[in-house]
């Protein structure tokens, strides 16, 4: 593995980036061979009827002789893609091939990008209702807020399989290992650090509650238009739910207002931090830049007055992206036959990758390398564990 | 590639067959490697944000830079599997597996099954309506008639793509590829012969339609309450129109009345055939018995009798099956940006299946064998000439 040296960005050209996506990035294959009428008679008619007849007879063997019980359907309508906004299904589907190529390449499972062309909470809960027999699992990606919030929360209540909205609950994982990770470097515990989430969109709420689940005693978060605090008008539920159970100093304002004397700031919110406000925060400071691909702030400039800098992309050290987590999450849920993914999954899951970081830590290695093969199989392995504890 | 022989049924064990399927038979890859930095900010963020970018700036370029365009979905309900009937989508997940590795196989094409549960044409038409960023055509597949046709109609209608009901289009140009080449090989033109058609449900009333469309002057269609006449009580509107232009000699009755001096009869039907009517066919005759798993007449009976004798399966030789032309007419149709999959491609795809038999003709070689690598491209071939005369 060649991983990245510290601070020194990796840059492709254009041409490059094009090149490699032509004709798109994934390919199907036949775990068997088709070279002989033998195996053609098994592969295909009329071998293959028996087992249709048997699944047929006992449906449960259709988890057996079928690859659907462990194929992750990877679903969005493409309304809050990376950092880019709504960009429509077709211009997600880059994003999602590559998604189910990293779902492969860490966690060995395979995954398929469906982009739906609808708006609709009720239409993609339908489509998703009637393509159930197809697949295992389904990851929702890059849908936007408020929408996400309560399309997960219906997939979860009527499909009997693992949903998880990765935006979200993926993100969140990452940034509670990264928070750990720069928390054991600064020997100062997460639960009892300030701690900014700068957006209260899909990742930034989802990040909110992981923290809060964590023990978390000092959050606050932020909208577009501020802080978010009990009693604040117009909030929508998830917002509002928040405002009740974080920024316990009743914090009032903007980002100047939070970022002062802070621990540490999550930017999930695709806008600019200004560099004056990140010099206010606590000696210390961690600054976490997720937005993709064009990071609140510039992580050269918040290492001037940062000790710990993370970014969602990988042409910097400390990516603090939900590929650490949701591979191995989605692989546990299936290992273990999970009906949800809980938050006891999750803390376990954020708590596998921050142990790999352990080894290495340092002020660019708070969060094990993207490419690190340990990873999605220790995290598998704890959420199996945290299933069974149920 | 070792060719079966002649009359030497293939035959596995089941443990063999179940073990074959177990977890399934697909498995998804990625084109690019995922190991360095580099590739995996090309693969996934930052890079693959400028791919996203510029699909949505220009829509046309999904074409270039996703798999969408020449992915085909491979689409069932499992009402009607195989011959084994309506039993329900997650049985016939084995059989869509098994489609899709052939189209790789084959063609060189991606395909995903997608087994839906619902038994409602409008659910279905949704449902793909709904994915449509995610494909380039739609192969549908052990849909039970009458509803196939109108699935198909309708889906024909909205998706501005390739669709075909395999178990239609496919089987009746397998089926007039094998007519084509037992023509040839007797002397006697397909056109002038005397062909029945036992069934007409999906693949029995497409097989008529082709050779109607072929030229052949002599179609006779029964289903399971005899031979369809004009002004027959009680048919649907696919049968009228078939009774209104095959049976030319007006013949009443049941099998025994159709069979009598026939060249050809093609079993689609999944019923037996009684081997004293195969008795009363005309000298050099040719049975299909197409169903599968099981045929409509034991092969090895009916041989004693006819002089061409072919079945569904890939356990005799002259296997006439719908996986001899689909893959090709699929290439074929997302290689020259077809809209709509045509009478005329059908017929080309046919013709240059038989072309290919014509070099080892023989009575138990009057197609080419499955495995066959020169067929898909060909068919591809014919289909793409076709797809530029219209």
């Amino acid at each position: 593995m060649n991983v990245v040296s510290a601070r020194q960005p990796v840059r492709l050209r254009d041409s490059e980036i094009f090149a490699a996506h032509l004709g798109g990035k994934l390919s199907m294959g036949c775990t068997l061979p088709i070279d002989t009428p033998e195996n053609l008679s098994a592969v295909y008619t009329p071998g293959v009827a028996e087992v249709s007849r048997a699944i047929a007879a006992d449906p449960s063997l259709a988890a057996r002789y079928t690859w659907a019980n462990r194929l992750v359907v990877i679903v969005t309508n493409g309304s809050a893609v990376l950092g880019l906004g709504d960009v429509g299904p077709a211009a997600a589907l880059p994003v999602m091939e590559g998604k189910a190529a990293l779902f492969k390449r860490f966690a060995g499972l395979n995954a398929i990008p469906l982009v739906l062309d609808s708006s609709d909470i009720d239409e993609i809960v339908e489509v998703l209702v009637r393509l159930r027999p197809s697949y295992g699992a389904v990851c929702l990606e890059d849908i936007a807020a408020p929408d996400c919030f309560e399309l997960e929360a219906r997939a979860r209540a009527v499909l009997d399989c693992p949903v998880l909205h990765d935006d979200q609950h993926g993100t969140a994982v990452a940034v509670l290992a990264g928070l750990r990770g720069a928390g054991t470097l600064l020997g100062r515990p997460v639960e009892t650090s300030r701690i900014v989430v700068l957006g209260a969109g899909a990742a930034g709420s989802a990040t909110a509650e992981l923290l809060l689940a964590a023990g978390v005693e000092d959050v606050t978060v932020l909208d577009s238009r501020g802080i978010l605090f009990d009693g604040r008008e117009g909030l929508n539920p998830v917002k509002a739910s928040l405002a009740a159970r974080t920024n316990p100093r009743g914090l009032r304002g903007g980002p100047a207002e939070a970022l002062h004397n802070a621990d540490a700031v999550i930017g999930l919110c695709s806008a600019r931090i200004p560099e004056s406000l990140i010099a206010t925060m606590a000696p210390g400071a961690v600054v976490f830049a997720l937005s993709n691909p064009v990071p609140e702030i510039d992580p050269v400039i918040a290492s001037q007055y940062a000790v710990v800098v993370g970014t969602g992309g990988s042409d910097f050290p400390n990516q603090i992206i939900n590929t650490l987590a949701s591979p191995g999450i989605f692989r546990g849920a299936l290992d273990a036959g999970a009906r949800f993914i809980t938050t006891e999954m999750k803390l376990a899951a954020a708590n596998a990758i921050a142990e790999i970081a352990e080894d290495t830590l340092s002020a660019d290695r708070i969060v094990p390398h993207s490419l690190d093969p340990r990873v999605a199989p220790a995290v598998a392995d704890a959420v199996v564990r945290a299933a069974r504890r149920v």
